[in-house]
């Protein structure tokens, strides 16, 4: 009964501690940001005074106007003439919404207008959603033997025992993917972008690939943006390589976890399967002897009764 | 060789496949939405050209003052007087703003505006983002027993196979889930934001729960929103729950997909564990018979050699 109450109590605390964190974060956010908002806030009602004394225009027609600019704003409808150049709706566009939607970034600097428009939407992730988790593990999969277990192996055969050697080839592939999937991109989007410094970069990296998407930064939005298709393919590209990659460094820190006995300390399940050659086998099938295919084929579909079957499993 | 090929043509097939999807779907958003971009374009051009008509303003003038209200905008700073009564940066704000930080989702309908604030949103999710995980993962295994295997061992004890049973759990429990986390939220939703249709509350509830967070629909941002903090802090309760639900509905299906044989036929890594008390092993420690917590404090802590190491693991 102790137990129980014990088991509770610590489940409690995760939650508590969890709305904690939230409280801090909520602190330092407001303390923070607050400042700059009335900043900028007394900034834009300056400027409107300004532009109702400079002109004839009566604040409530002016009022009225900006409702309906920023309404159709929201939309990423805008107003000014060199940012309608191009619609948030062409083929390239398209692609990098329906890109954003699946892989549950979902910036939202533009979004489905029509009733028709949300419908699909939420159709097309139903299934897109599922399909892109799918690829990218198959992808992952593929990736484990020569990205971790290779280096891995190297690492120990010459002369590190295995926590060190896990260790070590964790912070290797975690400066490896810092590198190529954020410091290197980072800096291509200062130079393509322009406007944007490197932590903008840096931050439009990490918030992509954390799938948050707040949307305040997205490439490829300026009027005169050149080869913008070319532009918008690539960040696509980097979006699904960079997914990838930050599912390899969770799966890679999981299993070091399990090596360096982390996971028993914080009593997560463990990362081993039942088939210690899980990670030998990709999704997608992988080349194996013939006779271990048969092996598998009969375990496998021959006999479902040896499947686990979780119904059987009875609490004790 | 010819399996070598053949894998790696599977794969191939794969990713061509998720681009052709893609391509599908940036298709038919792009017939869907370009016209009633086009229609609502024109709209605000309109609007402008009446409103530049019926006062003394210059074009460029007005088109100068846009742009700095677009730009204020675009960081959640509205120039309007209704709007502005609240700010999104008071407590309540910034802890909803925390919360789809952590969570992932990410409206971005209010976001950070200084570099500092940027460079505390990396730092902070980068922490934030596993911790929800972990508390989630907890949440789920707390309820596997009473909304998973307690229900399918009814199903099964009143005289169904396994199969089917665990298929109608499923349905049972998806049923569930989109009546309480989406029917009965969107039409709270529609009730209290007023200008909420019943679809944009299930779109809204959709792309929260994914958590995709397009931010096109964010509730309590309407600028007299009676009961605030009361509201933000339901919905937070609600986004907590609801991914949680999302997460233990993905858990069954992947389970009853074993015993279907189903991931075998995509040849996906299957669910069971070394361990098949892993489901009855909650990550916060679940109340046991002292002797079992005994052994298993034995192998586990103190026999680290026991662990599974991967890179023991060999290419065969």
């Amino acid at each position: 009964m102790a137990l129980v109450g014990r088991s509770w109590l610590l489940l409690i605390g995760f939650i508590l501690f969890y709305v904690i964190y939230l409280l801090f974060g909520a602190l330092i956010f407001s303390t923070i940001e607050r400042p700059m908002e009335d900043k900028l806030r007394l900034e834009v009602e300056v400027l409107k005074q300004e532009f109702l004394n400079q002109s004839c225009v009566s604040a409530a027609s002016l009022e009225n106007f900006l409702f309906k600019v920023l309404a159709a704003n929201k939309y990423g409808v805008f107003v000014l003439k060199n940012a309608s150049a191009t619609s948030n709706w062409d083929l390239a566009s398209s692609m990098f919404f329906a890109n954003t939607l699946v892989t549950t970034v979902g910036y939202g600097h533009s979004t489905p207008l029509s009733d028709t428009g949300k419908a699909f939407s939420i159709f097309y992730a139903l299934l897109g959603v599922p399909f892109t988790m799918l690829v990218l593990t198959a992808c992952v999969q593929r990736l484990l033997y020569p990205l971790v277990l290779a280096p891995v192996s190297l690492l120990q055969r010459s002369g590190l025992e295995p926590r060190p050697a896990t260790a070590v080839h964790f912070v290797l592939l975690l400066l490896l993917v810092v590198l190529c999937f954020f410091l290197v991109p980072a800096a291509v989007f200062t130079k393509v972008e322009g406007s944007w410094s490197f932590l903008d970069g840096i931050y439009f990296c990490f918030i992509s690939l954390c799938t948050i998407g707040l949307g305040d930064f997205v490439p490829g939005m300026q009027p005169e943006q050149k080869y913008r298709t070319l532009y918008l393919g690539a960040v696509m590209v980097y979006l699904f390589l960079g997914l990838m990659m930050m599912y390899l460094l969770l799966r890679t820190f999981h299993k070091m976890s399990d090596v360096h006995g982390l996971t028993t300390l914080l009593q997560l399940p463990r990362c081993e399967d039942s088939d210690p050659d899980e990670d030998r086998e990709p999704i997608v099938d992988h080349a194996e002897s013939p006779q271990r295919q048969t092996e598998k084929g009969a375990s496998n579909h021959l006999e479902p009764g040896s499947q686990v079957s979780y119904n059987t499993i009875n609490k004790g």
